[in-house]
Formats: structure tokens, C-alpha cells, sequence
């Protein structure tokens, strides 16, 4: 599909400024000729993310590979009122790296340095440019373990990561990356430089701003280097693939599954749809698929003796039973475990590849699975879309792929919008939320007041304008 | 000892007002008459923490029920300008809950509900004012496992373990307070009631106002509700006391077991005047002391597995083997692990019991724990004052006692504080901070300036008047 028709006209607000030849200059100076661009395809490449079909075009982009350089740009940024987006691999999902508001683009693939490997500690401080899978293999090679692997580890940064607080199949039995984050080096909006916390695994001194920045999609300072915590790496592995008759009796296994006592590394989710159309796109076929499979979990369970991680899976295949599944395939060879997941991890682009489609993120604690699957299918019929559902079962984070299909641009530019509000406010009403992993950043925001308070608003908006007083880091987004 | 000669006229800043019989007779509409106090004995019982001798009488205490209360009485407190002051179980080591200015104290200790105990979704909701080990015993009769166990929390407030982002020995593997909180409800300082999150094991859903409560010391709101994630309880303890030739190899054998890929369940550390004391002071001899033995460690494992935790032990040892370390005691039976757990766990009280002291809660990477112990050793002996130390070697965080002994008041009250500040400021050099579980609250802010910069402390100073505009909220705490 060419996109370039859909390529929007940033939305520059009344207070902000275009970006003036002497502030080009002073750019220049600061990043060397080379390193700011005004080309037009550059501009395009880093006006999209993976968000739907969207595009905003930014007047230039920085390529700074220091933090000093990211300081002297936003110092003058912020005196000449000029919007500022930082990007990162541009995996999004929410619009986070989006431009809307034209202005500049800071790109940080330059800055993708890790500083200081500290095996004695385990920790490492790596700076945000770097793509997360790149990191895990520097990592593994030396016995640690960084746990946080979010489908798009292949090419999304550990930057990008942090600032949507990003999750992955592994969050649910290692967290998410704010459980992973230490301490945080950030160039805030108007060219300061602090560090957010110590590089300790305790912390009660003073505010937890740490926390506060992970997950604020660049809306209130430019990560420049991060201390994560590490692990050792764990030796054993074991996966297993369960299908089931019904997706809801899928779902309602995942609880019973940590009923027993058993905290797997993954368990994931796919619906029918998601795992024929990835093995379609993939063009390989690990299993074989039967006509009464309706869904699948995958499960893997890790850890250092394997005899420990055998008598887990015993007791997962006991409670499966319970729960109307087919035959359990097991893994037997890494071969075997890398096609699985290749499977999982590709689902999001088989859906993209076969329908425009809008990903909402929901949610939920992880017994309302089943629940929130059935009201997605009725909301569906009622607006007349089709859904592929996938995700982090593990973590009641069910991802809705909502297709375009046969609708028409009025249904799918206005009234989707109403459906997906009903799918938000059943997940609000049973203790959830709207975002579990992917941030809120251009599309979402609209659905904010589903789950916040208008003081609970307020609070966020007083963030925000404490740190970034001018509004000009990635304006138009979260709030 | 007599404290009463210690009390100290609270210090009302020009702005606060005192209590007037009007707002008294609103307060008793609001909690009933029982519910208020201004007796002598209730308001020096509500006076103190843990926190040397220090004591503060606020001029009421209120003791209420109800969110809702708690709600009305800030919305006039608001008004008037009036101080207030929220207590948990009194157990604080850093002075956080003394109100220094006086005014109100609004004591939990009625608000003690469990609220609801999800066992489908491990998950519990709670009011702060249930003591911790009553929570963990609920919990733990319904197989459900709440990991973090400060060593007051036979008499600590859940609410007090929010609001310090309390540790304790398993954080070393289960993490922090932080690590355990999806959810809370705040009574703002207005009287505004907010949720800061969801009931989800992610939340990628705007600022992180959670983590951002969490660790506050009840600057910024009073908690009144807490939804805590849960996991299952622990089937096998390991337990096992090693004791050193010295105390630095006892520090550097600590990295050593995580490098060799164990992780676990507690890792403590004890110099061999704080075992002493706590076996004096406990009256119980678990072990033998021998005239070697310069430190100990107290190290467990936990899991379901007994077969894996033996061979985690094995390595244990190997690895303690390497380090001039006395024979291994293992803890046989539920008594012997009772007891060496006793001994730690009274090591503060030992201490309490023997000298007027001064905690400090400092933290560091864990592999620089030997060096902050004879950074410490050797401040002792410049600033002529004894120490005794033990804490959490796992997480790198260190208790270091510092002893009256035989110090004037001149040295003790004015010039101490240069030597802890030398401390400190190693600290700082190595990547540590000042508090690791804590907190800063009235006794520890002096110190705020090694550990942050002008600009860091000016948006901590910036969230604390978004959150509380006139500073009622428990005023002269932490910045």
C-alpha cells in the first residue's frame, strides 16, 4: 500500500514556531552538517510509526549521538517554542513517535552505545538507541540475563522500550521494563540534565522520578542512558503449545494454571485466526492444526534445573486436562521451540499484512480473560468488525486487532470509536485499563477519560507541565 | 529511659494554624466524639517513631475509619492551613511520621480491613492500617504468598511499608514494596479522592501516579486503600548461617553467589557485635560463636522444589568455601530456622537496647559492600564513634548503627554529621544512595544535597506543590 497519500499536514498549534534558518544553523553547529536532515524521504521516514496508516511529516531531523548535543538542541528548542518528538525504532503502536505537531524529530539511533557492561553488579548502562534484542545477545554472551522482550525486539530500542514502559511474554513471570529500570539519565525540555535515581536494586530517597519517567512516552524528558537491573541467565527452557476447543476455555486455564503453583516464563495467547494467518505468513507449519482448535496457549517455563522445570510442566499438562484442550505438543529441540515462537511474535505482522487494522491493548486481571474475549465478540457484532485477539495471557493483556475488512470510512473513522469506547469501559469496570504495554501516545488518548478522573487528569496535566513547562516534548500525546 | 525530657515544642511554621474549637467540633461531627483526642498520653504516644529519641506532640490525633472520613477532615484541615500528620504502626527509623509541626495526626490503626482478597487474580485489596505479618499469615492460609517482610513487620502498617517502599530480607529476590503495589487510593491534601492505577500486572496508561505514592512518606497524599499483587506461597525453605573470618570477605562472597547464578530468597549480613548483641538480647544460642568469627551470613532459599533448592545450596557453599568462611550451619527443622531468623530480626532492638544510636540506611551496589564497610570503620575512627552494622548484603543495603557510647553532646549533635555525610558521599561516589528502604523523612533530609542536584531537588520540590499546595501534608519531610 503506498502511504504517502495518507501523509497528514502537522498540526502546528498557535504557540509554536517554525523552526527559522538561524536556529538551522545553530543545529548545524551543534551536530555537525551531516547529522540534521531536511530531506524529504528522510522527513517521511521518520514521520510514521506502526500505527495503523498514519503519518506526520517533521520540518527536520537530528541525529545526535551525545547527550551534551541533546541538551544544547533542546535548550534552544525550548527558547524558540519548537515542538520536539524523540524516536526511537519506530515499532509503535500508539502514535508515541509521531509528529504530529511537525517541528523536530530527534532520532536516536546514533546513540546506541552500551557504556558500561557491570558484571560484578549485574547491571548494565546502556544508552536508548540501542535495539533491545541487540542488547539481550551482547548480555547472554556473558551468563545475564535482560528479560524484557516485547514482539518487536528485533528492531525496536531499549529507549523506546522504557518509554512505553514495554512488556513482552516474559513479563509475566520477570515484569515489565519498569520493573528492570535502576536509574535514568534525561535531557529535560529545557536542556537540564539529571539522573533519576541510583543504580542500587532499593531505593527510598526522595520521589521515585525513575518511575515517573518510565512510560511517559517522551512527554516530559529525552532518556539518554539507562541502568538496568540484570539476572543470571537461565540455562533451561521448556515450551509447550496447548490447544483448546474454545478460546474461553483457553483463557480460563491461565488462572488455574498459576492456581497450581506454577509461575511459567511465557503463556501466551492466539486465537484461531492469529495462528493459521501466522503460519501462513511465516510459510511453516511447527504443528499441526486441527479443525476443533479454536486457540492455543504458549507455555514456557525456565530456570535453572530441569528436573524442577519437568515436574512444571507436569503439573500445567494436569491442569490444562481440566479445561477441554487437545493433545499437548512439546517442544523437543530448540529447532522446534524457535519455530513456535516465531509463530507468536509474527502474529502482529500477519495481521497487518492481510487488513488495515487498529491494535487496542486491553488489559485486565487475568481471570477476566475470558469475560473480556466475549465482550470484544459482541461489541464486534454490534459494529459489524471482525477481530484477531492474541497477547500476554499470562497478564490478563489481551491484544485486539480490529480489521478494516469491508468497512466503510465513515463506520471505521467515526462510529469504530463507540465500540471500541464499550470494549474500554467493561475493562475499566472490572479493574483494568487501556494500555497494558504499548503507551497511549496519539490514538489512544481520546479513551483517557474512560479510565482517569478528571483530578486524576489534572494531576497528570500538572506532571507535565512541571517538567516541560512550554509543552513542546512530543506535544498532543498521553494528555 | 525517661523520654519525656526530649519532647520538643513542635515547630509551627509562620503559615499553619493552630487548631480552633470550630474545626474541633467539625472534626467530632466528622468522626465521632471517641475518635479525636487531645489527651496528653494519646498525643505523646502519637508523638514518637522509632527514630532515636525524638518526640513531637501534634495538638490532635484522629483516629478514623472511612475513606470518606479521611476525606473530610484534609478538606478542612486544607482550609485552615492546619498540618497533618499520618501514622502507621510507629515503627519508623527516619522520623516520617513525627509531626515536627504539629497540628493534626490522623492515626490508621481502625483501618485495618482487608477489603477483598482476589484469589482468582492473586491479588488483595487492603486498608494501610492492617499489620503486615497479620496480612502475610491471612495470606498464607490461602496459599497466597506477599513476599515483602520488613523486620518490623510484626508491628508495621502495610500503609507504613507504602509509604517508606519498605524491603526487608526477600526483597533480595521478590523485590521492594514498589514491586508489589498495582494500586492505590489517596486522599489528596484538598480531601479529593483519586485511584492512581488499575488491578493489572501492567499499565502502560498514562503517568505513573502509583510508583509515584509509593516511597512518599504521605507528602503527597494519604493512602487508604491498597491493591497488592500476589504469588504462590513457597512450599520448601532452606536455611543456612555462615560465618566469616572477616566481615569484608563475608561482603565479597555475597556478589560471588549470584554470579554463580543462585538467587537467593534472603541474603543477610551480620558484623559480629550485632550477632552477639541480638544472641544476648534474644537470650538464645542457636549456634556457636566462635572467637573467629568476624561476621555472618544468613542466607535462604525458597521455591517448590526441595531437589533444586539442594542444589542451589550446594553452590552456595562452594562458592562461600572461597571465602575464609567457618563451617556452614544448616538449619534442620522449623525451630532452628526459627531461631536464627529471631536473632536477626532483633539485631535493631539488640542494639536499641544497648546505646542511644543513629541508623543510617545506606545502599550501594552490592559488590561495593565491602568497601562502604571500611569506609564506615574508618570514618568510625576519625569521628571517634563505634558502629555496628548488618542489613540486607543481598541488595547492597547496609544498616550502619552508629553508637552514642561515650560521645559529648557537641560531637553527637553537631559534628556526627559530618561523619555521616563522609559516608554518604562515598555512597554517592559508588552509585548508592542514602535510603535504601527507609525512607528520608526528618532525620535524613539534611543529607538530600549529596544525593541530588539543585535542579533534581527543584522537581521534587515541584511535585510536592502540585500535590499538597500549602504543604499540610506531613511538612519538613523529605526536601
Amino acid at each position: 500500500m503506498d502511504k504517502s497519500f495518507l501523509i497528514m499536514e502537522s498540526r502546528k498549534s498557535n504557540a509554536f514556531q517554525p523552526i527559522s534558518d538561524a536556529l538551522m544553523i545553530q543545529m548545524r553547529q551543534i551536530l555537525g552538517e551531516q547529522y540534521l536532515s531536511v530531506d524529504e524521504t528522510v522527513r517521511h521516514d521518520n514521520g510514521h510509526d506502526e500505527t495503523e496508516d498514519l503519518v506526520f511529516l517533521p520540518e527536520v531531523v537530528a541525529f545526535p549521538e551525545t547527550t551534551e548535543q541533546i541538551s544544547a538542541l533542546m535548550r534552544i528548542c525550548n527558547e524558540a517554542f519548537i515542538p520536539v518528538t524523540v524516536r526511537g525504532g519506530g515499532s509503535g503502536l500508539a502514535g508515541g513517535a509521531l509528529p504530529v505537531e511537525g517541528g523536530l524529530v530527534i532520532a536516536m539511533k546514533r546513540m546506541d552505545k552500551v557504556v558500561h557492561i557491570d558484571e560484578r553488579n549485574f547491571q548494565v548502562t546502556v544508552e536508548p538507541g540501542i535495539i533491545t534484542e541487540n542488547l539481550q545477545n551482547i548480555l547472554k554472551d556473558k551468563g545475564l540475563f535482560y528479560p524484557v522482550d516485547p514482539s518487536s525486539k528485533g528492531w525496536s530500542f531499549i529507549g523506546g522500550n522504557v518509554n512505553t514502559n514495554a512488556g513482552g511474554p516474559r513479563a509475566v513471570k520477570y515484569g515489565v521494563v519498569k520493573d528492570h529500570v535502576l536509574n535514568l539519565q534525561v535531557v529535560l525540555a529545557n536542556g537540564d540534565i539529571i539522573w533519576t535515581g541510583s543504580n542500587t536494586l532499593k531505593n527510598s530517597t526522595g520521589y521515585n522520578l525513575t518511575q515517573l519517567m518510565v512510560g511517559s512516552e517522551g512527554t516530559l524528558g529525552i532518556v539518554t542512558q539507562i541502568v538496568l537491573k540484570l539476572q543470571p541467565y537461565p540455562s533451561q527452557q521448556l515450551l509447550m503449545l496447548v490447544p483448546f476447543r474454545s478460546a474461553e476455555s483457553a483463557c480460563a486455564a491461565v488462572a488455574a494454571i498459576f492456581q497450581a503453583g506454577v509461575t511459567p516464563s511465557a503463556l501466551e495467547f492466539m486465537e484461531r485466526n492469529a495462528i493459521e494467518w501466522a503460519i501462513r505468513y511465516v510459510g511453516e507449519t511447527p504443528v499441526p492444526l486441527n479443525d476443533e482448535d479454536q486457540a492455543h496457549l504458549l507455555i514456557e517455563v525456565d530456570g535453572f534445573h530441569l528436573e524442577s522445570l519437568y515436574a512444571d510442566c507436569e503439573t500445567i499438562t494436569k491442569v490444562v486436562e481440566q479445561f477441554d484442550c487437545g493433545e499437548v505438543f512439546f517442544a523437543d529441540n530448540d529447532a522446534q521451540k524457535t519455530a513456535l515462537w516465531k509463530l507468536r511474535r509474527n502474529a502482529p505482522q500477519a495481521v497487518k499484512n492481510n487488513s488495515i487494522y487498529k491494535e487496542e491493548d486491553t488489559v485486565v486481571p487475568r481471570y477476566e480473560l475470558p469475560r473480556l474475549l466475549r465482550t470484544v465478540k459482541e461489541v464486534g457484532a454490534k459494529y459489524g468488525f471482525e477481530s484477531v485477539c492474541y497477547g500476554h495471557a499470562g497478564d490478563g493483556n489481551l491484544h485486539v486487532n480490529i480489521l478494516r475488512g469491508n468497512l466503510s470510512d465513515e463506520v471505521w473513522n467515526n462510529e469504530l470509536s463507540k465500540g471500541i469506547r464499550e470494549i474500554f469501559v467493561f475493562v475499566k469496570s472490572v479493574g483494568g485499563t487501556i494500555s497494558g504495554e504499548h503507551g497511549i501516545g496519539w490514538v489512544q488518548r481520546q479513551y483517557m477519560d474512560i479510565v482517569f478522573s478528571p483530578i486524576e487528569m489534572e494531576l497528570m496535566r500538572g506532571i507535565k507541565h512541571l517538567f516541560d513547562p512550554k509543552g513542546i516534548l512530543n506535544p498532543s500525546k498521553i494528555l
